[in-house]
């Protein structure tokens, strides 16, 4: 506390506070109590609550509105935003939200530690607080080439960075259960210090569930029943419920959460795209859901603030009380949660939609300039026709994974070219952190362009680019375009760019403004359904193409993936 | 994790656990939840939950008995219980305690740091782990003597000690309140290293309550009604619920506890004597009366486990799931909670009331002989008479606080003497420490003593010697067998020992078993009671008498006391 005595003084009504919230209505976390009173402010702490404080520098009635604790998201990617961790910031803190709780994943995989590091201090002198936890999993396979790689002696080190909680989400789950030695020496170096670990365990019960848990896993984010969640939360884990733009948990979840046990649950949205948070909002949207879903508002709340902070150890926030950091939200009604004001350490951040702050632009080129290809021409995407059926990724609409399907591909002059009549496309992967030169090369079905190409930097888990198109002209522009811009979105049709985003940081986030971002990306979507790009949001479904843990059939820059096989096949035979 | 890979194999059924408890009814305090399961351990650690174990070194069958997680103590003072730190061990785990967390406020006032390192490593190697929160306040007061003064300094060595969590009980509130440099000190210092502060705040409420927490307070235990308790519950205290030897609490504060705040509450015993640990027990006692005053059981068990491990930061206790130490429990119901079994870190310590592990006794002679007295003789308690009134302390049966009598006491030669008539006995405190010759002398009504005088090195919070006697032959008898004994209890009557009890530790404390103190405690209380003394045990009430903050009227060898005034005052007038 900066200011110990004064804020005694402050809290005695023996001096001036700072602000003083008269006439609120608060909601109290800790006895979970919604009553009227008067929060007074000393600096960046709440000095006292109650209605015998007179005189601050600044008097603001609040007629009755509510008084939330600053809502935190306790996991997410902010790269799933494509936005820079200041214009994140700026955009979410008009949504009530004053802390996160970061996982650096995809950074982590393009640039290692710096990356990290990047995010951490990109993400200080905000409107909001962000923490990180140390991504586990870099890379996320063998099977693929990707810009860094993370073993137990760098996460040792990164686990002292200032900003620091823990561990970030176990997805080796497999690698824990089999007790591969290199996934416990991770497991070994955060234990050792005390630090949390994040779990991330679709579908894990029974034994290997306990055996996960009993590696020291803390949480899990990936429930989507109820009867999973009861099974993570009897045995020990924190259950984050999960509701981003993709993966959406919480209808599903919410039966589970009762008085007695709502303690353990957390909200969380992983992975939110930019034109969701502006448009559905980001930690908010959650309560509002829940709460129209039936959940008690107070209970909604707690699951946004105190019991995500209880989790984290951060003991200086989640509820309004002496002593707590004044990160304070103040809403019109526990229904809509409409955000009227935002307060971060008793700062006046929002008002009415607006930010009150200015936030610089946040410079480090080490982030800058990451694409890195070695000769690319028309000739790298030429795939020779053989004997046979070819293995084709089969598309499954609004689903994640993908079938392994088998057809003959059209060909001409010895070598397979798209094919727009049966929608089977061709689609490369071309590694581009460290120049090798390596290109994978596969076909897909479902994606429904009928010409041009789209080329995108963001491909998880490596993050290469990957590129889809109707003719390999097209997807040569289009994968130029990406590497000119040094990462980003790209659009080709006969020989010419027609739409594209820069992500030049790291090759996945922007650095413009959110609002600026959308745009960008609207204007690429409605390109790309001209083109006849069926998915819902084309760049989203073209990024998990990559994904070689999620089944059946991916294509990374080594080749195609067999995800059930769990190793690289030929395209032929 | 001792054995990350074996305990990975066992949860996974691949190996052999090291015992398995078959049929167990298991009380969930995560989900809050009570239901039949089977549970694997590892070594010390619980490996997994499940009815699929089939294969331990040990298998035990419990029939359906319930499964807690061991108990924890949230505060408490071993002091109290006149038995040293193992001994002390000896007798909580045969009820079902695990784990304690002590403020060796006692011993730090004779000892200052060296007597907290004795607690902590006497502390060691025992059933029950000791955590210690460092004492604030020592001495309580400039009016008297103590045999060490912890400073800012002091304190922010000690916080550095294995097995310390924070700082102890803040009791002086006023002068957190008031702001006094020292005090604020002693804050910050707990502040920069992150550690927790417990607080002691008796009827404290509004504007200074507010700022005794925004100072940092995280807990009080110091709650007697309910309007208090969800004040401080409000405010953002952990409201530790007391029910000791003397304050008793409980009755008063459940009707309070509810579903959605129950995660804010902790039990805790603060001081209890021996005779009551053997009688009725510590937590399990506390377990007993909640659920037979109506709380839910489950509540009830998280009240003594996982919310006291979750305020504590004890992440690796307080429940029984995968990964937590195997610190477990066995009861027959959950309405006696007769303890069946205890096993401690996966060992199996206590089977029906027998102890199966061999505790040797801890020795350091740094805290023997800690009793320094300069030239007591008879001549020592001589009171002049004088003019007009003395001020007298009145005990009031069965409180604490006393009142401020007057009387002209009765003389022979000059002298006052005690006057048993009237129940107006001599009462004499003697510094102990640093053989200053400093003695307090003054008078007591209430005592009943009718022959003899009782002498006790037990007077908080200084721990100088007390006496009260019916002359000054007697009363110079008992001190001086408390000196011989370097600490302890003693009745003299007619110029012979009739009874005494040797605190060697400290002057504190016995190295003698429970049984062992209890048998000698009692020989004591019925010789006194023969002698006269009315209250229920004198030298509890004669251990009060010295403590100049609880008022009115005390005495300590600086001399009387006006608590309200907060100075020393003249016998007479």
């Amino acid at each position: 506390m900066k200011n110990l005595l004064h804020t005694i003084k402050v809290a005695k009504g023996e001096i001036k506070g700072s602000i003083l919230l008269k006439n609120a209505t608060l909601v109290n976390v800790l006895s979970s109590e919604i009553y009227k009173t008067d929060v007074i402010l000393y600096e960046s702490v709440i000095a006292g609550i109650g209605e015998d404080y007179q005189s601050a520098e600044k008097i603001i009635n609040l007629n009755g509105k509510f008084l939330l604790p600053g809502l935190l998201d306790g996991h997410l990617h902010i790269e799933s935003s494509l936005l820079s961790p200041p214009e994140f910031a700026k955009l979410v803190v008009l949504h009530g939200t004053t802390t996160v709780i970061i996982d650096p994943h995809e950074i982590a995989n393009v640039l290692g530690i710096a990356g990290i590091k990047y995010m951490i201090d990109a993400g200080k002198n905000l409107p909001i607080d962000i923490f990180a936890m140390i991504s586990s999993c870099v890379p996320a396979t063998h099977m693929e080439t990707s810009g860094a790689a993370l073993k137990a002696a760098d996460i040792d080190q990164a686990l002292d960075f200032d900003k620091v909680l823990g561990l970030a989400e176990l997805m080796n789950f497999t690698g824990v259960i089999s007790a591969v030695p290199g996934v416990l020496e991770i497991l070994k170096v955060a234990q050792a210090k005390g630090k949390l670990i994040d779990g991330h365990a679709p579908g894990l019960l029974g034994k290997q569930l306990q055996a996960y848990i009993a590696a020291g896993v803390g949480s899990d984010h990936e429930c989507v029943t109820k009867e999973e969640a009861l099974e993570k939360l009897r045995s020990g884990m924190r259950v984050m419920i999960r509701e981003g733009s993709a993966a959406k948990n919480l209808a599903a979840l919410l039966p589970l959460v009762i008085k007695q046990n709502c303690r353990r649950f957390i909200f969380v949205t992983d992975d939110k795209h930019p034109e969701d948070l502006i448009e559905e909002g980001h930690i908010d949207h959650i309560l509002r859901k829940a709460v129209s879903l039936g959940l008690n508002p107070i209970m909604a709340i707690q699951m946004a603030t105190i019991n995500t902070a209880e989790y984290f150890g951060l003991k200086d926030r989640g509820a309004i009380a002496p002593g707590y950091k004044a990160d304070i939200v103040v809403v019109d009604d526990l229904k809509d949660f409409e955000i009227n004001m935002v307060f971060k350490d008793g700062q006046l951040v929002v008002e009415k939609g607006k930010i009150l702050v200015n936030i610089p632009k946040y410079k480090d080129v080490s982030v800058l300039k990451t694409v890195k290809v070695k000769g690319l021409s028309k000739e790298s995407f030429r795939i020779q026709v053989k004997q046979g059926e070819a293995k084709v990724i089969g598309l499954i609409p609004n689903q994640i994974v993908t079938q392994k399907l088998f057809s003959k591909p059209k060909h001409e002059n010895g070598l397979v070219v798209s094919d727009t009549a049966n929608d089977i496309l061709k689609l490369a992967v071309i590694e581009r952190h460290h120049a090798t030169g390596n290109i994978g090369l596969g076909l897909v079905n479902g994606f429904g362009l009928q010409t041009g190409a789209l080329a995108s930097s963001v491909a998880h888990d490596s993050h290469n680019i990957i590129v889809v198109g109707t003719s390999d002209e097209d997807m040569l522009c289009a994968a130029k375009r990406v590497v000119d811009m040094e990462g980003g979105f790209a659009i080709a049709n006969r020989g010419e760019i027609v739409a594209s985003l820069a992500l030049p940081i790291a090759g996945l986030m922007s650095d413009a403004p959110a609002e600026e971002v959308c745009k960008q990306l609207k204007h690429l979507l409605k390109v790309a359904k001209e083109l006849g790009a069926k998915p819902v949001n084309p760049f989203i479904t073209l990024s998990f193409l990559a994904l070689p843990v999620i089944p059946e059939l991916r294509l990374t820059d080594k080749g195609l993936v067999d995800v059930n096989k769990f190793e690289i096949v030929s395209l032929f035979g």
